[in-house]
């Protein structure tokens, strides 16, 4: 386990992990996919290629068993026993794969709020030209958030979709719990985008009963 | 310009380009994603990693310079002069920006063949669930398939999707230039699939005025 020290201490513990991005020698404070990368992901990225060049058709196997370790390290961080993870490249990608498993015809109509990021945002932008209903409840005030989106699930959603840290104000997201329970009541899919607090957060998915 | 004794010779004149693949000691008889990488796409993966250790958020200038390079080579190989490429990780991904750009409520009918791979049949397989009409005319016999094409197009139609190698059986499709004159009088979008023709067979977009 790392001390608060050796964290404090310049360069810090983590520093030689981070070499190829030399945080040791200049301050990164943007966070997630801007922040810096370790060196051992470009090890990883390295020894993709070689699997590929050895083993051509034969490679899936060591991608998949790969694959399989991150989805593992996903469910750790969330404290998740589901274990069911896709992978995707960007956000965009795995929205559009949600979307694409919903019901709209017979549920046209989909709950979201005024502070989500821009996959979410655009790709309904583009359903609500298409006539599906897209409501936008206020993200703020956080006190009654619940309340107003409970109010909104009916027979007739789809789904809701609504970040667990809002990435126009950096303000925590209150418990689903409730949420998910109205959604469950109602047949309605409960997507939560967590891409701003993975990782820098603590979320955890037996906590908030999900 | 690289003569035919140059590459009947063993190991072939290409062959020091593909070390990584080993191409001189074993013989790789599979096509597009599946065939022998050259060493330079390992460079130019390395080359990426850097460029967003070094510069990190200043990286994507560089990243859309690299970019317009992989486009310019599209366009000169396909002889075509308008410029227009998405690039994307995969055909599913391409198909679904596709579709996605469609006015499917005013249109509800797609037509394409009974041989197209997976990517796009998957997809209007889903879109035949929520009530689109898929419309898949047979592939062959061949002489008669630009015809028969032809004959389903309406105004009800919002897209044609075709290869113009299919996949299970190899077979080159006809030029599609009456069939693109038809999509165009009806306001119907054509999409042509090259995953097996590009780089293998030419493909002229002036020549089949398209």
């Amino acid at each position: 386990m790392l001390t608060a020290d050796q964290l404090y201490h310049s360069p810090n513990v983590l520093a030689e992990y981070y070499r190829q991005f030399r945080v040791a020698e200049r301050l990164l404070l943007t966070g997630h996919s801007h922040q810096a990368w370790p060196d051992v992901a470009l090890h990883g990225m390295e020894k993709c290629w070689q699997d590929a060049a050895t083993h051509i058709d034969d490679k899936w196997e060591r991608a998949f068993a790969v694959a399989g370790q991150v989805k593992a390290s996903f469910a750790t961080l969330l404290h998740d026993h589901s274990g069911y993870y896709a992978l995707g490249q960007n956000s965009h990608e795995l929205v559009v794969r949600f979307l694409s498993a919903l019901a709209l015809r017979q549920r046209p109509r989909l709950i979201t709020t005024d502070s989500e990021f821009h996959s979410i945002r655009r790709q309904l932008d583009r359903l609500a030209e298409e006539g599906i209903e897209i409501v936008r409840v206020p993200s703020q005030p956080l006190a009654t958030l619940v309340a107003r989106l409970n109010e909104q699930v009916n027979s007739k959603t789809a789904a809701v979709l609504i970040s667990s840290v809002f990435y126009d104000s950096g303000l925590i997201c209150p418990p689903l719990t409730e949420l998910m329970q109205r959604c469950e009541q109602n047949g309605v899919e409960l997507l939560i985008d967590l891409y701003h607090q993975l990782n820098v957060v603590p979320f955890d998915v037996e906590v908030q009963g999900l």
